[in-house]
């Protein structure tokens, strides 16, 4: 079965000038392997005409399928429908469904739409309108030539919905997909080179059809394997043992067995195991809390956080002896430890994680440079430590902070019967 | 002046497979477009050889600069250079300074390198090395038939610190380059359709070497003046008239008049005014207090937070009454008044800003759905609420919520005399 390829063309000087960070491509990327379509190639290109009509003619050589996202919205610098209309030699039609759905979406608000948002129901007439519940935009598909050519509004879930609704349905049907099988690998605490050589015999016996990749990401390692082949359940059985296998070698550094993220494993941790947990906070500034929060049904485990970023709250809301602060300063293992002393007291939960340290740039002294990070983490029956001495940029270091304090949290947790 | 343009190759089937987002790209665009360089393409391949080679022949015939990142590692799924070898016709040869740089890094860490890492020395032999302080793999240069080849490492702060210190000077002597001059207006609380009606007549009156641009993010709308020309100063003069009459007529909505981010304005306007911020956070669950303290120089200004996410910490830490809870709910006015008032005490704070609400995907009510979210801003003197009502997912809620209450923060702030 010949692979069925697609690329995603990108549109907008925005893109190109590093002002927005393209973060629906990865989207677009994920859903079309998990239905089985190869993403050949992503093209970024800017507002520009003859650009856009280049890639069009371009990447329709040797895809099956061109999806078009951003250069939809109702100002002047976005010209993707001009261009479209142009490759396509397309007049102009009003399409009802997508006027309708302006009008409805300006009423909820109580307004009236202006000309240019009555403008987004004008499309090129060889297309068939994909609808938007989202936004004002409607999806635009074509075929021609047995190219299938996607165009979608840019704003980020707007395309989703799209995608999700109208856009892989679509392609299943039109299509004859093969089967693509992931499995990944969570790790934290062991680099990219050292995994690697930990098991390179693994990787070198891998058939030519089960490819392993390594993911870095501030502290944490993810080992992908992607297997695909006609037959779906053949594909998911090979690599249900060589998946096993794996999991096995990097047993010491496994945080989960599937594609989540670190605090998502946290979480089945401590609904696992009915236990609740909150954080004490300074150099990294409520960023645990935050990462706690993000994923839904996290009341049922946080309970809250104390960022204690001046020394006077770490003093009086965590109770932080003076002393202590004098004798060893804030960015010492005796503080971390109080904070976690204080963090149970004050907030009652199971556990408490607690960070103080410097990121930089600047708050560095010759005996504790930036980088100097001590963590704790700690329940009401002991309290462990770690120290940490990054050499990195603030932005990195708290990065590599946060994963390595929740990656501690869970081994804790974890260990503890 | 013909224009100097570039494309940037992003190598590493993770990108196409959506399993990380780009953000090299982002950088580098930014890098040249400051110098003065058109970045006409950016484009994402995997680790296919064909598909590299493939890249490198078409964008090597209309461009001047290939930058290209990823698939420098050590690891088995790797093969930029074994690519870049054959695209080049080229041989190998083991680099002495980067072969040193290898082992430097690892004698820092008391390691020896293995037999992978030690291989990160070796190069094409047509190749210039750029040193990588950051990481073991070096950069490459080549310089064929009139164009310049740049492989870097894709390890975000490897590639910048390359980017930086070698090969934007190496560009800039090796091409003359145009005057780009960029603008930025940061705007609040006003939809991009509504910016664009608000200022069409601005906009159809700019020359056509003056490009107007609308970058939403999450209740937030950079406005965007992008002017070349060969003349730096001339440039420089006729976009500053341009963009005076831009923010007067944005005024309404201005949070800056450069490209800054939101909370980077807020620590502007704290520190003018020598004041201190604090938060009290139940539905943003630190985010505000992480983004406060994202930027560097946040303790002048920051002092800590309360992130009361259960009730009990609302009542026990900020000292929201029970009755309050009760009677009103977790998500009322009422509550969020009194978490303020609780944060001032607290935290002894100049200036609180709290949250509650319901971000979803559960927890909502037919009287309170989700996205029903209540914001406070006080200082001693008064008290301000704000009710939103959005209708997203989890996520953008939060954004949504987050860069609203910091907005609210600030017009708070900035109308204290």
């Amino acid at each position: 079965m010949k692979p069925i390829s697609a690329s995603i063309i990108t549109i907008g000087d925005e893109l190109l000038i590093g002002q927005t960070i393209d973060t629906n491509s990865a989207f677009i990327g994920q859903e079309l392997n998990k239905a089985g379509i190869w993403l050949k190639r992503r093209i970024a290109v800017g507002d520009v005409r003859e650009e856009i009509l280049n890639a069009l003619t371009e990447q329709s050589r040797d895809n099956d399928i061109l999806l078009i996202t951003g250069g939809l919205g109702p100002t002047a610098d976005d010209i993707t429908k001009p261009a479209l209309r142009d490759y396509f030699s397309a007049g102009i039609r009003t399409d009802a469904g997508a006027l309708q759905n302006v009008h409805d979406i300006f009423s909820r608000f109580g307004r009236t739409p202006s000309e240019v948002n009555v403008k987004q129901a004008d499309v090129p007439d060889l297309c068939e309108v994909l609808p938007n519940k989202r936004g004002t935009a409607p999806g635009m598909w074509f075929d021609k030539d047995g190219v299938i050519y996607v165009s979608l509004p840019g704003v980020p879930h707007e395309m989703k919905g799209l995608i999700t609704d109208s856009v892989l349905p679509k392609l299943k049907e039109r299509f004859t997909l093969p089967a693509i099988v992931h499995r990944t690998a969570l790790t934290a605490g062991k680099g990219e080179s050292d995994l690697a050589a930990h098991i390179a015999d693994f990787e070198a016996a891998l058939p030519a059809w089960i490819k392993l990749a390594y993911l870095p990401s501030y502290g944490l390692v993810r080992l992908r394997l992607t297997a695909r082949g006609d037959d779906a359940a053949a594909v998911e059985h090979a690599i249900g043992d060589r998946f096993a296998d794996l999991k096995n070698r990097v047993a010491e550094w496994l945080v989960a067995d599937e594609d989540i993220s670190l605090t998502e494993a946290l979480h089945r941790l401590l609904k696992e195991r009915g236990k609740t947990v909150g954080t004490a906070e300074s150099c990294t500034g409520g960023y645990l809390a935050r990462l706690l929060t993000e994923p839904a049904g996290a009341s049922q485990l946080f309970n809250g956080s104390i960022v204690a970023y001046a020394n006077e709250i770490k003093e009086r809301v965590l109770g932080v002896p003076a002393e202590i602060l004098r004798r060893h300063g804030a960015v010492s293992e005796e503080t971390v430890r109080a904070m976690v002393a204080g963090g149970l007291r004050v907030l009652g939960t199971d556990y408490i994680v607690a960070t103080s340290g410097i990121m930089g740039p600047t708050g560095g002294t010759p005996e504790k440079p930036v980088g100097t990070i001590w963590i704790a983490v700690g329940s009401r029956e002991r309290t462990e430590t770690l120290l940490l001495n990054y050499r990195f940029d603030r932005a990195r270091n708290m990065e590599l902070t946060a994963n390595t304090a929740l990656n501690f949290l869970r081994r804790f947790i974890a260990k503890t019967s």
